[in-house]
């Protein structure tokens, strides 16, 4: 018997018939002679739904009344499945989060989880009942008031109670069945991953792996929780994602266990490059350019620059940023403009950045070749490089993408005799 | 400057566009230098909605979950108002009922408050704040759960909350703008009350009057809280309902007070008649089916037993009660009938009730009189009577209640020069 934290999203809870099925897909683990605790995320669309009330009774909703009034789309879903589930003939209940001792700091709208006093949740286990907790939310401690997690909260309410309650698996719910080598909508020929280090799921994620939250990974390996990524809709097993020293539990005894040297291939379009160009070749120029970038609260990805040409003394500074950062940072270079002495801006949104990511990498030679030589072949042109210990990224024409993601995948032989099912959708 | 207790109902919030409208009628009365503390209801169909997703995930929803779910209504409403008045820039903060310290027994779905802690309302009054509080809900302090008060919860709540914070008024915003003399929809020319005794008002709910649940108003009288019945959509001043010593304060000074005799006819169409015939004339029947009826859960209102026919030993025994009670009381005293010992049984469900109201009926004679000659006048056949202090009801065909209703309306001198205008509607 074990005790087994699951974490349903909001496609997964969208509507009855859903609820029905979650339940049921609980009670059979609680059949099975488990401790069931649950993490759900709210029903489909309410929480946009939500947002968008707000932002009609008020241009700026307030965040204290915007936390408050997001966390009850976590409480609709939870009392209806554990009613769901308590119509199965199981005893089955919910908490929200204050109740479940989930506590935060007081950022509302992107609270960071500072304690977690499971109090209630194991006497209810303890009373043989199955737990259904309110993904994404808590409470603070000082201020009393309610708080929410931002994106991705669920997953990390989900990761936090597997690790306060000491649970042996932490299964993540979405309506993909696990972790690929690549995007399966981008490389049909993708390949399910049985388990992936949290390393390389933490750079998968971090370039545009979409099944995970970077947070959730993050604080599942801090805190040495054995994530289980899988899907809703099917039985088989997903991607075990382990941390250091953990161990895939299905992994059969004395099997060899060698260390493929790529785990996959992340496609990202969702990035936009600006490019300023002519920046005086003097020092502190870069220092400049950053402080006013991070100012007007952008998150900078890859920074290039080039060698200044002797002849003009001058230099180009590319970097990459999310596409919705862009207009409010060219605003506010181009009112710096003449403090910096730079000459002029260029925006570029037709990116694309192609990342391959493994572990494997740290004692292989030749992994970067196999990735220029792949795009070389395929007469694709890359336009910036940056690489980390475990990750090399290229940025390419957004157009060439997808290609150059086919190309790349098969040449590191991660390709799949049979193409992936897909499934559309995304939780939160 | 005074401390003000506002309750808007469903009907009152129902969209983005009526919140905002509260919201301002809210301001203005921050603005014209009082505390402000507000109840809320859910907004429009969502308990209902709510409600039929329960059933769809559970036949019989259980009932702490049922509890957790529907509190979340009240939860979406008081954020958008709070987002709502702080964007009109005035502070405002909701809080939860258990945040608001409503206390209440664990009787989930129909709990009682059985005290109000409202240190954190004080809290934010004495920082200057407007004060959002979820009606319909509170807390349970064994259990730490969820509760909700059931119907007229909310009305409840803003009493509760008046009586706690010792507030000079409690304003029941509806879309009806006061308490009159009867059901304009029934009686076009009913009469908007200036004022009304606690009592009466009891009386009158009890017997059809919708405007105020009874549990508020025993409340209020209980707790000497001074309830102001208005309407959302009109400044003009509502019906108060006055407790024992309390004073209308916006009766002139030195004005002739003269209570008047009847203070409303009120008319309801909701109840069913059982009559139970040839009960065998000895001692203890009635108690027997009496136990009979309370066991089936029934809530009787009038009885009348006839005199026993001497020739037979046997007499009948009729009683009103709602007409969703009367199946299953029909089918239970079947189950007894050979161990009664009754004939059979007759049930009606086209009867309507008439009830006269006045405190004034104490001390003036001639009151039942006037009644029955307006009734007898309009050619209207009694079935039963039933009277209480205050109060005079009989029994009719439904057909004739609102033929009935208006003579006796007039017959009392009720009748106003001008017919009112009626919304539609009712909160929770």
């Amino acid at each position: 018997m074990a005790l087994i934290v699951q974490k349903y999203g909001g496609s997964s809870v969208a509507d009855a018939e859903s609820i029905k099925r979650v339940a049921k897909r609980i009670v059979d683990t609680r059949r099975a002679g488990h401790d069931v605790v649950v993490a759900v995320s709210a029903m489909g669309d309410t929480t946009d739904e939500m947002l968008d009330l707000a932002h009609e009774v008020a241009p700026i909703p307030a965040p204290r009344e915007l936390d408050m009034l997001l966390s009850s789309g976590e409480r609709i879903s939870m009392a209806l499945l554990a009613m769901a589930i308590h119509s199965m003939g199981f005893e089955a209940r919910s908490f929200t989060g204050s109740q479940a001792g989930m506590i935060t700091d007081s950022h509302h709208g992107k609270a960071r989880i500072v304690d977690v006093t499971p109090v209630r949740l194991r006497e209810a286990l303890d009373e043989g009942a199955i737990v259904i907790v309110a993904g994404f939310q808590g409470f603070n401690r000082d201020t009393r008031d309610i708080t929410t997690l931002g994106r991705g909260g669920s997953d990390t309410t989900a990761v936090a109670l597997a690790a306060a309650l000491n649970a042996d698996v932490c299964e993540i719910y979405s309506d993909v069945d696990g972790i690929y080598t690549a995007d399966p909508r981008v490389i049909p020929r993708a390949r399910k991953l049985e388990q992936v280090s949290s390393e390389e799921m933490l750079e998968l994620a971090a370039n545009g792996a979409k099944v995970l939250y970077i947070r959730a990974v993050e604080y599942a390996r801090r805190h040495g929780v054995l994530i289980h990524a899988r899907s809703t809709f099917s039985s088989a097993e997903g991607t075990y994602v382990l941390g250091a020293g953990m161990k895939n539990p299905r992994a059969t005894e004395g099997e060899a266990m060698e260390e493929p040297i790529v785990a996959g291939v992340a496609t990202d379009l969702s990035q936009a490059k600006i490019t300023v160009a002519g920046v005086p070749d003097v020092p502190g120029k870069a220092a400049e350019i950053f402080k006013i970038v991070s100012k007007a609260g952008a998150n900078v990805d890859m920074i290039v620059q080039n060698v200044s040409a002797a002849s003009t003394g001058r230099t180009d500074i590319s970097f990459t940023l999310p596409k919705a950062d862009a207009p409010t940072t060219l605003k506010a270079l181009a009112a710096e403009q003449s403090e910096v002495g730079f000459e002029s801006l260029l925006h570029d949104d037709q990116i694309g950045k192609l990342s391959v990511v493994g572990a494997g990498m740290r004692t292989h030679s030749g992994v970067s070749e196999i990735l220029f030589e792949a795009l070389s072949a395929g007469g694709i042109n890359i336009e910036m490089i940056s690489t980390s210990e475990i990750r090399i990224s290229v940025v390419l024409r957004g157009d060439d993408l997808a290609e150059a993601a086919r190309t790349v995948h098969s040449a590191y032989g991660l390709d799949s005799e049979i193409e992936a099912v897909v499934h559309a959708g995304t939780g939160r």
